[in-house]
Protein backbone atom coordinates (compact mmCIF):
# COMPACT_ATOMS: atom_id res chain seq x y z
CA UNK A 1 0.00 0.00 0.00
CA UNK A 2 1.13 3.44 -1.05
CA UNK A 3 1.46 5.56 2.14
CA UNK A 4 1.67 8.77 0.03
CA UNK A 5 -2.00 8.59 -0.99
CA UNK A 6 -3.73 8.30 2.26
CA UNK A 7 -3.87 11.93 3.04
CA UNK A 8 -6.05 12.55 -0.42
CA UNK A 9 -7.88 9.56 0.78
CA UNK A 10 -8.60 11.03 3.92
CA UNK A 11 -9.30 14.44 2.29
CA UNK A 12 -12.24 12.20 -0.23
CA UNK A 13 -13.40 11.04 3.12
CA UNK A 14 -13.67 13.92 4.61
CA UNK A 15 -15.49 15.65 1.53
CA UNK A 16 -17.76 12.50 1.71
CA UNK A 17 -19.03 13.15 5.61
CA UNK A 18 -19.25 17.05 4.84
CA UNK A 19 -21.51 16.16 1.78
CA UNK A 20 -22.98 13.52 3.46
CA UNK A 21 -23.49 15.88 6.61
CA UNK A 22 -24.82 18.95 4.13
CA UNK A 23 -27.66 16.69 2.29
CA UNK A 24 -28.76 15.16 5.83
CA UNK A 25 -29.02 18.33 7.16
CA UNK A 26 -31.08 19.19 3.92
CA UNK A 27 -32.99 16.88 3.35
CA UNK A 28 -34.39 17.28 7.40
CA UNK A 29 -35.24 20.87 6.63
CA UNK A 30 -37.44 19.90 4.10
CA UNK A 31 -38.89 17.02 5.82
CA UNK A 32 -39.52 19.40 8.97
CA UNK A 33 -41.13 22.01 6.32
CA UNK A 34 -43.27 19.12 4.67
CA UNK A 35 -44.29 17.97 7.82
CA UNK A 36 -45.69 21.47 9.32
CA UNK A 37 -48.31 21.05 6.62
CA UNK A 38 -49.16 17.40 6.29
CA UNK A 39 -48.09 16.30 9.78
CA UNK A 40 -44.75 13.63 10.51
CA UNK A 41 -47.32 11.02 9.00
CA UNK A 42 -47.21 12.16 5.83
CA UNK A 43 -43.71 12.11 5.29
CA UNK A 44 -42.14 9.77 2.77
CA UNK A 45 -38.57 8.81 1.96
CA UNK A 46 -39.80 8.81 -1.74
CA UNK A 47 -41.78 12.15 -1.81
CA UNK A 48 -38.68 14.02 -0.22
CA UNK A 49 -36.23 12.23 -2.64
CA UNK A 50 -38.53 13.56 -5.39
CA UNK A 51 -38.61 17.14 -4.33
CA UNK A 52 -35.16 17.65 -3.54
CA UNK A 53 -33.71 16.15 -7.07
CA UNK A 54 -32.26 13.15 -5.14
CA UNK A 55 -32.71 9.03 -5.44
CA UNK A 56 -34.88 7.39 -2.94
CA UNK A 57 -32.03 4.92 -2.62
CA UNK A 58 -29.39 8.02 -1.04
CA UNK A 59 -32.18 9.61 1.11
CA UNK A 60 -32.59 5.77 2.70
CA UNK A 61 -29.10 5.60 3.10
CA UNK A 62 -28.79 8.98 4.96
CA UNK A 63 -31.86 8.14 7.20
CA UNK A 64 -32.59 4.23 6.69
CA UNK A 65 -36.60 4.31 8.31
CA UNK A 66 -39.15 6.71 8.20
CA UNK A 67 -39.24 7.52 11.69
CA UNK A 68 -35.09 8.30 11.89
CA UNK A 69 -36.07 10.46 9.27
CA UNK A 70 -39.31 11.76 11.55
CA UNK A 71 -36.95 12.39 14.17
CA UNK A 72 -34.27 14.03 12.82
CA UNK A 73 -36.90 16.35 10.97
CA UNK A 74 -37.61 17.37 14.83
CA UNK A 75 -34.36 18.12 15.60
CA UNK A 76 -34.35 20.00 12.92
CA UNK A 77 -37.40 22.11 13.51
CA UNK A 78 -36.13 22.43 16.86
CA UNK A 79 -32.65 24.01 15.84
CA UNK A 80 -34.37 25.93 13.66
CA UNK A 81 -36.78 27.42 16.54
CA UNK A 82 -33.53 27.94 18.93
CA UNK A 83 -32.13 30.15 16.38
CA UNK A 84 -35.16 31.94 15.80
CA UNK A 85 -36.81 32.61 18.80
CA UNK A 86 -34.57 31.93 21.87
CA UNK A 87 -31.29 32.57 20.72
CA UNK A 88 -31.60 36.30 19.09
CA UNK A 89 -33.32 36.82 23.08
CA UNK A 90 -30.21 36.35 25.07
CA UNK A 91 -28.50 39.46 23.44
CA UNK A 92 -31.49 41.23 25.97
CA UNK A 93 -31.55 41.49 29.76
CA UNK A 94 -32.54 38.69 31.32
CA UNK A 95 -36.11 38.74 33.20
CA UNK A 96 -39.16 40.49 31.89
CA UNK A 97 -37.14 42.33 28.72
CA UNK A 98 -35.82 38.55 27.22
CA UNK A 99 -39.40 37.15 28.44
CA UNK A 100 -40.78 39.76 26.26
CA UNK A 101 -38.45 39.52 23.64
CA UNK A 102 -38.50 35.53 23.38
CA UNK A 103 -42.79 36.05 22.98
CA UNK A 104 -42.34 38.74 19.98
CA UNK A 105 -39.87 36.34 18.04
CA UNK A 106 -42.37 34.03 18.29
CA UNK A 107 -45.02 35.52 17.17
CA UNK A 108 -42.95 36.72 14.18
CA UNK A 109 -41.98 32.51 13.69
CA UNK A 110 -45.64 31.60 13.76
CA UNK A 111 -46.72 34.30 11.58
CA UNK A 112 -43.33 34.44 9.23
CA UNK A 113 -42.18 32.24 6.14
CA UNK A 114 -40.06 30.33 8.58
CA UNK A 115 -42.07 27.19 7.73
CA UNK A 116 -45.08 26.64 5.46
CA UNK A 117 -47.18 25.07 7.95
CA UNK A 118 -47.06 27.58 11.02
CA UNK A 119 -45.56 26.25 13.93
CA UNK A 120 -43.73 22.68 14.30
CA UNK A 121 -44.55 21.98 18.14
CA UNK A 122 -47.96 23.21 17.69
CA UNK A 123 -48.22 20.78 14.56
CA UNK A 124 -46.84 18.21 15.49
CA UNK A 125 -47.44 17.61 19.06
CA UNK A 126 -51.01 16.84 18.53
CA UNK A 127 -50.29 14.61 15.90
CA UNK A 128 -48.11 12.33 18.10
CA UNK A 129 -49.15 12.72 21.65
CA UNK A 130 -51.12 9.65 21.92
CA UNK A 131 -48.47 8.03 20.06
CA UNK A 132 -45.54 6.56 22.43
CA UNK A 133 -42.16 5.69 20.88
CA UNK A 134 -39.37 7.40 20.03
CA UNK A 135 -40.76 10.52 18.11
CA UNK A 136 -43.11 10.96 21.20
CA UNK A 137 -40.35 11.17 23.79
CA UNK A 138 -38.24 13.39 21.43
CA UNK A 139 -41.34 16.03 21.13
CA UNK A 140 -41.62 15.84 24.60
CA UNK A 141 -38.04 16.39 25.90
CA UNK A 142 -38.03 19.26 23.56
CA UNK A 143 -41.62 20.86 25.28
CA UNK A 144 -39.58 20.05 28.67
CA UNK A 145 -36.88 22.10 27.47
CA UNK A 146 -39.36 24.94 26.04
CA UNK A 147 -41.31 25.09 29.29
CA UNK A 148 -37.70 25.19 31.44
CA UNK A 149 -36.68 28.20 28.93
CA UNK A 150 -39.96 29.97 29.98
CA UNK A 151 -40.00 29.41 33.91
CA UNK A 152 -36.73 30.64 34.31
CA UNK A 153 -36.99 34.01 32.47
CA UNK A 154 -40.74 34.10 34.51
CA UNK A 155 -38.61 33.33 37.34
CA UNK A 156 -36.17 36.33 36.98
CA UNK A 157 -38.34 38.61 36.11
CA UNK A 158 -40.46 37.72 39.21
CA UNK A 159 -36.74 38.65 41.33
CA UNK A 160 -36.91 41.89 39.13
CA UNK A 161 -40.71 42.63 40.91
CA UNK A 162 -43.31 41.47 37.68
CA UNK A 163 -45.92 38.64 37.93
CA UNK A 164 -45.82 38.68 41.82
CA UNK A 165 -47.17 35.78 43.66
CA UNK A 166 -47.64 33.48 40.51
CA UNK A 167 -46.83 30.26 39.74
CA UNK A 168 -44.03 30.29 37.01
CA UNK A 169 -45.39 27.21 35.38
CA UNK A 170 -49.23 28.42 35.66
CA UNK A 171 -47.55 31.81 33.20
CA UNK A 172 -45.83 29.40 30.87
CA UNK A 173 -48.31 27.59 30.13
CA UNK A 174 -50.68 30.09 29.79
CA UNK A 175 -48.25 31.92 27.31
CA UNK A 176 -47.72 28.28 25.46
CA UNK A 177 -51.42 28.36 25.32
CA UNK A 178 -52.65 31.17 24.23
CA UNK A 179 -49.69 31.41 21.45
CA UNK A 180 -50.40 27.90 20.43
CA UNK A 181 -54.03 28.95 20.09
CA UNK A 182 -53.29 32.38 17.62
CA UNK A 183 -51.22 29.48 15.62
CA UNK A 184 -53.95 27.31 14.71
CA UNK A 185 -56.48 29.83 14.51
CA UNK A 186 -54.36 32.20 12.10
CA UNK A 187 -53.99 28.71 9.77
CA UNK A 188 -57.69 28.32 10.46
CA UNK A 189 -57.67 31.75 8.68
CA UNK A 190 -58.96 34.07 11.38
CA UNK A 191 -56.79 37.20 11.17
CA UNK A 192 -57.77 38.36 14.70
CA UNK A 193 -55.98 36.05 16.55
CA UNK A 194 -52.94 37.34 16.62
CA UNK A 195 -53.39 40.83 17.48
CA UNK A 196 -56.03 39.41 20.23
CA UNK A 197 -53.41 37.10 21.95
CA UNK A 198 -51.16 39.79 21.79
CA UNK A 199 -53.06 41.56 23.89
CA UNK A 200 -53.64 38.87 26.15
CA UNK A 201 -50.07 38.16 26.37
CA UNK A 202 -49.66 41.62 27.12
CA UNK A 203 -52.68 41.74 29.83
CA UNK A 204 -50.91 38.31 31.77
CA UNK A 205 -47.04 40.01 31.33
CA UNK A 206 -48.43 43.34 32.68
CA UNK A 207 -48.93 46.90 30.67
CA UNK A 208 -45.59 47.88 28.79
CA UNK A 209 -43.31 50.53 29.98
CA UNK B 1 -94.78 -8.62 -12.40
CA UNK B 2 -96.54 -9.83 -9.52
CA UNK B 3 -97.49 -6.33 -7.38
CA UNK B 4 -97.90 -8.38 -4.19
CA UNK B 5 -93.90 -9.05 -3.79
CA UNK B 6 -93.42 -4.98 -3.54
CA UNK B 7 -94.24 -4.54 0.08
CA UNK B 8 -91.70 -7.75 0.84
CA UNK B 9 -89.07 -6.05 -1.76
CA UNK B 10 -89.73 -2.62 -0.08
CA UNK B 11 -89.28 -3.98 2.99
CA UNK B 12 -85.71 -5.82 2.18
CA UNK B 13 -84.93 -2.24 0.94
CA UNK B 14 -85.68 -0.47 3.80
CA UNK B 15 -84.13 -3.03 6.04
CA UNK B 16 -80.86 -2.51 3.68
CA UNK B 17 -80.66 0.68 4.13
CA UNK B 18 -80.82 0.58 7.68
CA UNK B 19 -77.83 -1.76 7.78
CA UNK B 20 -76.00 0.16 5.72
CA UNK B 21 -76.49 3.40 7.38
CA UNK B 22 -75.63 1.35 10.58
CA UNK B 23 -72.42 0.08 9.15
CA UNK B 24 -71.25 3.44 7.97
CA UNK B 25 -72.15 5.01 11.50
CA UNK B 26 -70.14 2.51 13.48
CA UNK B 27 -66.88 2.59 10.45
CA UNK B 28 -67.21 6.60 11.17
CA UNK B 29 -67.44 6.18 14.54
CA UNK B 30 -64.25 3.83 14.45
CA UNK B 31 -62.92 6.34 12.10
CA UNK B 32 -63.23 8.88 14.38
CA UNK B 33 -61.69 7.43 17.40
CA UNK B 34 -58.29 6.13 15.12
CA UNK B 35 -58.22 9.46 13.96
CA UNK B 36 -57.69 10.83 17.68
CA UNK B 37 -54.64 8.43 17.92
CA UNK B 38 -53.24 9.01 14.29
CA UNK B 39 -54.57 12.02 12.71
CA UNK B 40 -57.33 11.24 9.77
CA UNK B 41 -54.05 11.25 7.61
CA UNK B 42 -53.84 7.49 9.03
CA UNK B 43 -56.90 6.70 8.36
CA UNK B 44 -57.03 3.61 5.63
CA UNK B 45 -60.45 2.26 4.38
CA UNK B 46 -58.46 -1.36 4.52
CA UNK B 47 -57.31 -0.86 7.67
CA UNK B 48 -61.00 -0.13 9.34
CA UNK B 49 -62.31 -2.57 8.02
CA UNK B 50 -59.37 -5.38 9.32
CA UNK B 51 -60.25 -3.44 12.72
CA UNK B 52 -64.14 -4.03 12.15
CA UNK B 53 -63.93 -7.74 10.41
CA UNK B 54 -65.56 -6.41 7.42
CA UNK B 55 -64.77 -6.14 3.22
CA UNK B 56 -62.29 -3.25 1.99
CA UNK B 57 -65.10 -3.61 -0.88
CA UNK B 58 -67.78 -2.82 1.67
CA UNK B 59 -65.86 0.14 3.57
CA UNK B 60 -65.40 1.17 0.07
CA UNK B 61 -69.04 0.91 -1.13
CA UNK B 62 -70.04 2.81 1.79
CA UNK B 63 -67.56 5.49 1.98
CA UNK B 64 -66.18 5.77 -1.62
CA UNK B 65 -62.99 7.36 -0.91
CA UNK B 66 -60.52 8.29 1.70
CA UNK B 67 -61.60 11.93 1.88
CA UNK B 68 -65.14 11.20 2.47
CA UNK B 69 -64.17 8.66 5.31
CA UNK B 70 -62.16 11.91 6.89
CA UNK B 71 -65.25 13.94 6.33
CA UNK B 72 -67.84 11.51 8.11
CA UNK B 73 -64.96 11.04 11.30
CA UNK B 74 -65.37 14.87 11.81
CA UNK B 75 -68.91 14.67 11.32
CA UNK B 76 -68.97 11.69 13.93
CA UNK B 77 -66.97 13.11 16.08
CA UNK B 78 -68.58 16.48 16.09
CA UNK B 79 -72.14 14.44 17.16
CA UNK B 80 -70.49 13.29 20.01
CA UNK B 81 -69.19 16.17 21.01
CA UNK B 82 -72.52 17.85 20.71
CA UNK B 83 -74.21 14.57 22.51
CA UNK B 84 -71.35 14.88 25.22
CA UNK B 85 -70.40 18.39 26.77
CA UNK B 86 -73.30 20.68 24.82
CA UNK B 87 -76.34 18.72 24.87
CA UNK B 88 -76.48 17.82 28.71
CA UNK B 89 -75.50 21.76 29.70
CA UNK B 90 -79.04 22.76 28.24
CA UNK B 91 -80.63 21.21 31.36
CA UNK B 92 -78.52 23.86 33.41
CA UNK B 93 -80.00 27.77 33.23
CA UNK B 94 -78.72 29.66 30.46
CA UNK B 95 -75.34 32.21 31.28
CA UNK B 96 -72.94 31.59 33.75
CA UNK B 97 -74.43 27.92 35.13
CA UNK B 98 -74.75 26.28 31.22
CA UNK B 99 -71.09 27.69 30.74
CA UNK B 100 -69.49 26.55 33.55
CA UNK B 101 -71.34 23.00 32.63
CA UNK B 102 -69.99 23.39 29.27
CA UNK B 103 -66.34 23.71 30.49
CA UNK B 104 -66.64 20.17 33.12
CA UNK B 105 -67.83 18.57 30.38
CA UNK B 106 -65.63 19.23 28.01
CA UNK B 107 -62.94 18.26 30.78
CA UNK B 108 -64.38 15.22 31.26
CA UNK B 109 -64.66 15.01 27.72
CA UNK B 110 -60.96 14.94 27.00
CA UNK B 111 -59.91 13.50 30.59
CA UNK B 112 -62.31 10.42 29.55
CA UNK B 113 -62.56 7.55 27.82
CA UNK B 114 -64.35 8.86 24.93
CA UNK B 115 -61.95 9.02 22.30
CA UNK B 116 -58.54 6.70 22.85
CA UNK B 117 -56.47 10.06 21.53
CA UNK B 118 -58.25 12.84 23.61
CA UNK B 119 -60.19 15.66 22.01
CA UNK B 120 -60.91 15.43 18.52
CA UNK B 121 -60.50 18.83 17.86
CA UNK B 122 -57.42 19.08 19.30
CA UNK B 123 -55.90 16.39 16.91
CA UNK B 124 -57.49 17.16 13.95
CA UNK B 125 -57.45 20.93 13.59
CA UNK B 126 -53.72 20.87 14.23
CA UNK B 127 -53.07 18.69 11.79
CA UNK B 128 -55.24 19.90 8.46
CA UNK B 129 -54.83 24.01 9.45
CA UNK B 130 -52.29 24.49 6.63
CA UNK B 131 -54.14 21.71 4.24
CA UNK B 132 -57.27 23.52 2.11
CA UNK B 133 -60.07 21.17 1.10
CA UNK B 134 -63.47 19.46 2.49
CA UNK B 135 -62.08 18.33 5.38
CA UNK B 136 -60.28 21.60 6.53
CA UNK B 137 -63.82 23.49 5.52
CA UNK B 138 -65.43 20.63 8.06
CA UNK B 139 -63.23 21.60 10.83
CA UNK B 140 -63.28 25.46 10.25
CA UNK B 141 -67.51 25.22 10.18
CA UNK B 142 -67.57 23.07 13.33
CA UNK B 143 -64.82 25.51 15.35
CA UNK B 144 -67.08 28.16 14.08
CA UNK B 145 -69.45 26.62 15.48
CA UNK B 146 -68.17 26.04 18.95
CA UNK B 147 -67.12 29.52 19.16
CA UNK B 148 -70.70 30.52 18.91
CA UNK B 149 -72.22 27.75 21.43
CA UNK B 150 -69.90 29.86 23.85
CA UNK B 151 -69.46 33.21 23.09
CA UNK B 152 -73.87 33.46 23.39
CA UNK B 153 -74.05 31.84 27.02
CA UNK B 154 -70.87 34.26 27.48
CA UNK B 155 -73.05 37.25 26.05
CA UNK B 156 -75.73 35.70 28.43
CA UNK B 157 -73.19 35.48 31.74
CA UNK B 158 -72.61 39.18 31.01
CA UNK B 159 -76.40 39.88 31.19
CA UNK B 160 -76.20 38.48 34.39
CA UNK B 161 -73.42 40.44 35.74
CA UNK B 162 -70.52 37.90 34.67
CA UNK B 163 -67.36 38.89 32.99
CA UNK B 164 -68.22 42.70 33.23
CA UNK B 165 -66.40 44.38 30.63
CA UNK B 166 -64.55 42.14 28.66
CA UNK B 167 -64.98 40.62 24.56
CA UNK B 168 -66.85 37.46 24.38
CA UNK B 169 -65.00 36.29 21.73
CA UNK B 170 -61.56 36.97 24.14
CA UNK B 171 -63.04 35.36 26.72
CA UNK B 172 -63.87 32.21 24.49
CA UNK B 173 -60.62 32.09 22.52
CA UNK B 174 -59.20 32.01 26.22
CA UNK B 175 -61.57 29.07 27.20
CA UNK B 176 -60.59 26.90 24.33
CA UNK B 177 -56.48 28.01 24.68
CA UNK B 178 -56.27 26.57 28.17
CA UNK B 179 -58.84 23.72 27.56
CA UNK B 180 -56.92 22.75 24.43
CA UNK B 181 -53.44 23.27 25.87
CA UNK B 182 -54.53 21.32 28.86
CA UNK B 183 -55.90 18.34 26.15
CA UNK B 184 -52.31 18.19 24.79
CA UNK B 185 -50.15 18.54 27.71
CA UNK B 186 -52.29 15.29 29.39
CA UNK B 187 -51.68 13.43 26.64
CA UNK B 188 -47.44 14.22 26.88
CA UNK B 189 -48.34 12.75 30.22
CA UNK B 190 -48.39 15.96 32.35
CA UNK B 191 -50.77 15.47 35.31
CA UNK B 192 -50.83 18.87 36.70
CA UNK B 193 -52.25 20.00 33.60
CA UNK B 194 -55.68 19.48 34.26
CA UNK B 195 -56.07 20.67 37.69
CA UNK B 196 -53.85 23.86 36.80
CA UNK B 197 -56.59 24.33 33.83
CA UNK B 198 -59.26 24.00 36.15
CA UNK B 199 -57.77 26.49 38.13
CA UNK B 200 -57.05 29.38 35.48
CA UNK B 201 -60.18 28.73 33.97
CA UNK B 202 -62.28 29.46 37.71
CA UNK B 203 -59.58 32.75 37.65
CA UNK B 204 -61.33 33.42 34.50
CA UNK B 205 -65.23 33.07 35.00
CA UNK B 206 -64.54 34.26 38.53
CA UNK B 207 -64.82 32.65 41.69
CA UNK B 208 -67.06 29.79 42.19
CA UNK B 209 -70.08 30.36 44.34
Amino acid sequence: MDESVQPAEQEISDQRLLKGARARASIARRAAEVASVEGLTGLSLARLAGDLGVSKSGVATLFGTKEKLQLAAVQSAREQFIELVIRPAYSRERGMARLRAIVENWFAYIDGPTLPGGCFRGQSIPEFDSRPGPVRDALAADRDDWFAVLEKEIGRAQEQGYLAGLDPHAVAFQLDAIVSAANTATRMGDETALPLSRTLIDGLLGTRD
